[in-house]
């Protein structure tokens, strides 16, 4: 299990000359082992710190709070792996997880000098100060995103169980949306099919916002406003499945669209398969996001303010991203999502988001979630 | 909002002799500010790090996000508060968040000498750098921890508020458990109810678990186990509205329940009511856990293998611990919660919770979702 990402790994460390390096970026220790964790409630509260992957001479030890353990799989059979708990929750004692985990971390990093690479931005300090005293911190923050960006053939898989999922939820969402009901009345029905389908809680995020919100109708969570009339309803879908999310977003009605509505819609329908018509191995992400820009602006609408798409994999956005300024090409085994939309504050709006698998000569799209109107 | 929290934390840091301070654990910052931020997708991943609360001669700054603003109320109004946002997500250019937060930061921070206190568990390694540069870094992790014990009239009024949503959760747990149905479908029509109630998301824990687990039928995140005709099924819930949390526990049954598990629950109704009859201020909490055990006990019954209880506000579990080496005495003000519970794995389980309010000769019980049985 991710073998492929750790030996990625210890090409990218040996070319830099780092015989050893921290990760405590969640993506990070979940793709290097498979590592996924609850993160509903923003964490395990008797955690002493995130969850650690030290690598030292090629080899990987994840560091994890005794009872998430659980979530780890069977990394720590892998050759490559250990698998190191330290304890929590007590009873007998007050809670010391804070000093449990330096200590788990100190018997890894040894006093030995030389560099070690480090995830700054997600290192707490007192873990840091381990790190300091166990050698030289070179900092290595990002330095494995361009590495996620090929998926690997299990990635793709777990990436494909979680567009399953939020294409079920949009099914939902298509016989729920009607008049009377708001914005979070739909949402619950969406996550509620979801995670009866999985068998467990699953992480959903993205946007169920009405058209007529003002002045932001491009994203956010459910409130309690209401679906009227000639709503139109924004549902945009991440999922969490493995530790892998999905992404996905189409719009729903909530009785039949004006023609104006229509109009945009059928708009952003020409724009999405023009978007997918450009993906292929050695385009630019740049060339993608300008194109699809002009060819909504050519039609006389207002140019979205987001980007034009993003990778998905262990975080809901990655690299690649189709910005205006990147000038990573496409390749294969990519996995992409492309969302075109137009936006009138106050009046309506509209996004169709499609996942797409980057293939040899083109693109195979994952998500099955959008109709033509 | 929040003025008695801060005057207790100015005090506090007077006492020490530090005139500046680095707040960064999500639990603080909430406290301090009021700040309340969405969870339930494990923290916003273009933040460039925590929020953050600057102390410094008396007055908080606090440090989010820019799309994270609207979470902080009116904070930035406070005559002793100001709010200091960064910029994330962008388009034209690569997301900097860390380099951003970095930046505000080193602005509040500025080159003085003498010592700063920092929770040091929570700050990023890129921001302590920036103190170290700034000052002498005195850690204080845990020091707000006791200072959040007795609650203010505000918080009260929201752990009410949370507790009132965490009631509705049970009345929908009660109706839906039926055999043939899993502990995720009962879980999806609490969390929905609640959701709709609120109009909005709020994140749910705990537990949803059938007593014939095995080995851990005491708590754990529902799956998709069936309830089957002779289940108990002990459902504890936790809403987060506000920044705050609630906390509760019941048990149902699938059918009508056993002689055994009539008897069982009959013990644990007259453990939770002799454990409520303890609670006074003065009483030290490590008093109360023994009493509670030995009640249990004596009914020849298995000691149950966690806390007897525990306080809670802007976390779940908080301080005072009701655990057999706590000390702490019982104060007017304090809300906490009493947990009493009897498990069989593999056979059958039951755990009772109310929440209480401890008043000048007593308690008042805030929680209203356990009818005898």
């Amino acid at each position: 299990m991710h073998e492929t990402q750790r030996q990625r790994t210890r090409d990218l460390l040996r070319e830099e000359g780092l015989e050893r390096a921290l990760f405590s970026h969640l993506d990070s220790v979940k793709w290097l082992t498979g590592y996924a964790p609850q993160v509903q409630l923003g964490g395990n509260h008797f955690a002493g710190g995130p969850a650690l992957v030290w690598y030292e001479d090629g080899h990987f030890t994840l560091v994890v709070l005794d009872i998430d353990a659980e979530h780890a799989g069977a990394f720590g059979d892998e050759p490559d792996g250990t698998l190191l708990t330290y304890p929590g929750y007590a009873v007998e004692e007050p809670v010391r997880s804070p000093e449990h985990i330096a200590t788990a971390l100190g018997t890894l990093t040894g006093s030995a000098s030389g560099p070690i690479g480090v995830e700054m931005h997600s290192l707490p300090a007192h873990l840091y100060e381990i790190v300091q005293a166990a050698g030289d911190p070179v900092a290595i923050d990002g330095r494995l995103v361009p590495l996620r960006m090929v998926k690997s053939e299990e990635e793709i898989a777990l990436l494909r169980r979680n567009f399953e999922l939020s294409d079920l939820g949009h099914r939902v969402a298509a016989v729920t949306t009607r008049p009377g009901l708001r914005e979070i009345d739909v949402w619950t029905a969406i996550h509620s099919a979801i995670n009866r389908e999985a068998g467990f809680r699953v992480p959903l995020g993205n946007d169920c916002v009405v058209g007529y919100r003002d002045p932001n109708n491009v994203g956010g969570w459910p409130k309690d406003l209401e679906i009227k009339g000639d709503t139109a309803l924004i549902v945009d879908l991440s999922t969490a499945y493995g530790g892998y999310w999905s992404d996905s977003c189409n719009v729903y009605y909530a009785t039949e669209p004006t023609e104006r509505q229509i109009g945009i819609h059928r708009v952003i329908e020409e724009t999405l398969v023009f978007a997918i018509s450009l993906i292929r191995p050695g385009v630019p992400c740049r060339d993608v996001d300008g194109k699809v820009r002009a060819f909504v602006e050519k039609r006389g609408y207002p140019v979205y303010p987001h980007h034009t798409g993003h990778g998905v994999g262990v975080s809901v956005h990655e690299e690649p991203r189709i910005t205006p300024y990147n000038d990573t090409p496409l390749e294969e085994g990519m996995v992409i999502m492309l969302e075109p939309g137009i936006y009138f504050p106050g009046e309506t709006s509209c996004r169709l988001e499609h996942g797409l698998l980057v293939t040899k000569d083109g693109a195979e799209v994952l998500t099955s979630h959008i109709d033509p109107l």
